[in-house]
């Protein structure tokens, strides 16, 4: 049985204003934060603010006068937008390279129009369009990518189009008895939620990103949110997509699993918007829970950390969220804090001969207090030894889930050079590739004065491994910022290779186009450009992004 | 860690023999489920046993001199079996109509030779030589296939040579820390368990096929066994797999998880032998459990007990193995079955008033006693209403749960058409699926003399859908038994189009391809075409099966 969706109660379809990579009000540091730094990291520069946007050197539209009117003619005039803050509000995403061009350093990849379809059948024949006037078609959701995923690069092309899809922002229909949803792909996550709560429903997809991204960007990057032990990663709950390619729609999903010869879902999934533009998803969807509660324990040691969260993976006793801070991260968390008393807290870890304090935080769901508590008992016991906490750093950990965005700002603001970057590999490898990679980001990034900080978490947990999740800090280098972190970016791919994925949830975009050869290999290279070659013949969709040249040779890379 | 394997301690590599269909000495009916037969089918034949290999008409091996000469050199001449028995032991799979085949209706599809190569080297070499020789290779492990999937087709090639992955029979290690056990893929199930067996691991992957199959052909087809609720599909099961082809080994899988583009694992599992040969697979394992246990319970009429599976698979309460018979195989199961008491279950039933029995199963598993009980629990408690039946039911089912293809050699001896299909849908549609199969079956089956029997059970159930598969007993039509099984199983297979896959778990192979292009649609038949021309550019690989040749039109189909 399907519902149908009231849309009168939806709200006005709207064109998200871009976003410069400003933080806003709610990114200041603390005081504490700041002297703690600078003590560590030798950070010394004080308040580097974004420039404006009218300090940002910003090319006229090139999209040929032919290209616009045909667009125009498809979704109107007035969503086919050339002015300069539109063109710069969807200039890239959101990674350290990408805020930095917002701030000067660099130059922001800018297209010549952002064009707002506002239904499927405009996004058939946007794409179809823009196949035949020559035009690279950038699709584009809530922006989040740090991976170049919407750097808007013209590939050849004679111009270069922003392809929002803020406009295809409904809830399609409701099935709940298979307990699945119809979303078209702009429908950003808290609205999608939002929607589902009124059917008592949830996806349980909750990424960092979780406050701007759409559910056709979660699809199109293989997504995985903070609460994939209890709900499973993004490609787990699509059932169907629609994905609008220059040769027509090709629509997929008939039943929950088949044998009719490889399963596509998978190609598409994870296209990064090179084979089409993800239009329409069909969605696993699971019933609201009533309860819940974060917990913080304490193990000793990130290898200890490590097994006990293998025990609890391998064990079914993972909650819904589970989260294993190294001791570094561990130190950083305390020391950024606000609200907690670290002092106290290492006091009482140290009176229970706790060495290397490594967090854990765990998360359960249940539809009712005793299901909940069924799982929590489950984890506590197959816990053993760890000191438990309770739920303050749990509380706190879940009252700043998706604030990393906003504290990065505050970071940068400070001087900082501060990203994040991912992998995941086999648990009896997983001690070396976090020890490879913190020891290429370390080695690259250590200078005279700048002592950089690099920590590490597991937030991803399964039966054969794990993901590690690395964040670095260091003072910024005022001289080559965009230098700097390339060249330390590029130590920890060359890390990671052969060791574990160059990218577990972030997607490969342009930054990591280079290393997907290693881990596909030629032969998985040459079948993902077929296929492209087959469903986007002119070479239009997101060109650079998965598919791309040969890695660099070592040293600086050029900028993109 | 990865443990060395003490190869010792495996058997002497072995050439399987063929297998031609004949039941063997296990394969009779007992007298009381003759006259049943006789009864509900008007079944009037008796005794129709199979013909001697000698009966058969088999053209001379036309595989050119150059080609068995290089083939002679990769693998020993010893290794390219040419003689009359060996070919038509690989001479198709074991669906209805191969074995009719092999009773006189219809042509085999004998290969020109067997190949049998001894490691992942030489089945590459193998396989670049019969691109370069213009031969067909057709795949080939336990030759389970009932969809026409190792068909000897030459597909207009000079010749075609079954390739046998017979020899590639070793466990090459084992990871306890991950989890992670590395295959060759000619090693069959019940070697697996028992490979594993001794680190005290299992696969978890009883499908009807168990006794013959291999890990490569579970792979290749998408492989769902009977365990699937409580291990997952085949294709969860495969973290890594090396696949020859003729530009190269493709190898891949670095992590449980990635976000590095398309998951291409995915389009190498299913592949069903036309991009390459499967030569190595790794497999996620698991503790073998100390406890089981299988019980019968009752639910009145089909609809209640898809309700109840749907139930438990939303409420994650399903046993390791869960499996709903609608009224019609229930009621076969109890005429069919020697040791059970059908009339006293009856009286039973009808005393608690159930109208429509419908025989559910399911079994549990647990590391301890404690934990196979508290399984139970919870799913006796998600059933409420159900007639429990205890574990005669159970156990009586698990006792023949590899039986099947015994029981059909049987069936076929006694003059009956017997075969089996299966789909899968989303929840809300299952009951309109199976209704609209249910009625092509009946319908294209029914005969003056003949009635058809069509039962049918759910034994694969998701949050979001089940499968269906649906068992057919019929007299055999002695002027044309072919036509009669192309009929039925075309009208089946168009009542599902729109309506389900084409197939949950037996593969597209020869029998599905035409009716894949609906399912998948034009641009997916294209992309799959794509992906065939860049591995295999000669198209020596399985020919016609997996891309096929447009539906037929209405009418019978010419045979293959």
């Amino acid at each position: 049985m399907t519902l149908p969706v009231d849309h009168s109660v939806l709200p006005d379809r709207r064109v998200r204003a871009g976003w410069t990579g400003s933080g806003g009000a709610d990114a200041t540091l603390p005081a504490h934060a700041n002297r703690w730094l600078s003590a560590k990291t030798g950070l010394t520069a004080r308040g580097t603010p974004v420039a404006p946007d009218s300090a940002l050197a910003v090319a006229e539209s090139g999209l040929p006068a032919p290209a616009r009117a045909v667009l125009s003619a498809i979704v109107g005039a007035e969503h086919v937008l050339v002015e300069r803050e539109d063109r710069l509000g969807r200039a890239g995403g959101l990674s350290y390279l990408d805020l930095l061009g917002r701030r000067g350093a660099g130059r922001p990849t800018v297209p010549d129009a952002v064009v707002c379809p506002g239904n499927r059948a405009e996004v058939q024949r946007v794409v179809e369009a823009c196949a035949e006037h020559d035009v690279a078609v950038v699709p584009f959701g809530g922006g989040t990518s740090v991976v170049g995923g919407v750097a808007a690069l013209r590939g050849g092309k004679a111009a270069v189009v922003v392809l929002d899809l803020a406009r295809l922002d409904r809830l399609v229909s409701v099935d709940p008895v298979s307990r699945l949803a119809v979303f078209e792909a702009g429908v950003v996550a808290p609205e999608a939620e939002r929607l589902l709560a009124a059917h008592g429903l949830t996806l349980g997809h909750f990424p960092q990103s979780y406050e701007r991204a759409t559910l056709g960007g979660f699809a199109a990057t293989r997504s995985s949110g903070q609460a994939s032990a209890g709900y499973g990663r993004f490609e787990d709950m699509v059932e169907g997509v629609r994905l609008a390619t220059p040769r027509g729609e090709w629509r997929l999903g008939v039943s929950p699993a088949s044998a009719a010869g490889p399963d596509l879902r998978h190609l598409v999934v994870g296209s990064e918007g090179a084979f089409g533009v993800i239009t329409e998803v069909t969605l696993r969807v699971r019933p609201a829970p009533a309860w819940d509660r974060y917990e913080g324990f304490v193990l000793d040691g990130f290898a200890a950390g490590a097994a006990a969260v293998r025990t609890l993976a391998q064990g079914g006793a993972l909650g819904t969220v589970t989260r294993l801070s190294d001791p570094r991260e561990t130190e950083v968390a305390l020391a950024l804090a606000d609200g907690w008393r670290p002092a106290a807290l290492r006091a009482y870890l140290r009176a229970r001969g706790v060495v290397e304090p490594c967090l854990l935080v765990v998360g359960w769901e249940g539809a009712t207090r005793a299901e909940m508590l069924s799982r929590r008992r489950a984890t506590r016991r197959a816990l053993g030894p760890a000191v438990r906490l309770g739920v303050g750093p749990g509380n706190a950990w879940r009252a700043g889930r998706f604030a990393g965005p906003r504290q990065r700002d505050a970071l940068l603001d400070a001087g900082m050079c501060v990203e994040t970057l991912e992998t995941a590999t086999y648990w009896a490898g997983l001690d070396r590739l976090r020890a490879a990679v913190r020891g290429a980001l370390l080695g690259s990034l250590t200078a005279p004065g700048r002592k950089p900080i690099v920590a590490c978490h597991i937030s991803h947990a399964y039966e054969t491994g794990a993901s590690l999740y690395f964040t670095v800090l260091v003072p910024r280098d005022a001289e080559d910022p965009v230098g700097q972190w390339q060249a330390a970016k590029q130590a920890a791919c060359a890390a990671i290779a052969g060791l574990g994925t160059i990218t577990h949830h972030h997607a490969t975009g342009v930054d990591h186009a280079p290393y997907l050869p290693e881990e596909i290999g030629a032969l998985g290279v040459d079948v993902l450009a077929a296929i492209k070659d087959r469903l986007d013949p002119r070479g239009v969709l997101n060109p650079g992004k998965l598919i791309a040249a040969p890695p660099p040779a070592p040293g600086p890379r050029p900028a993109r």
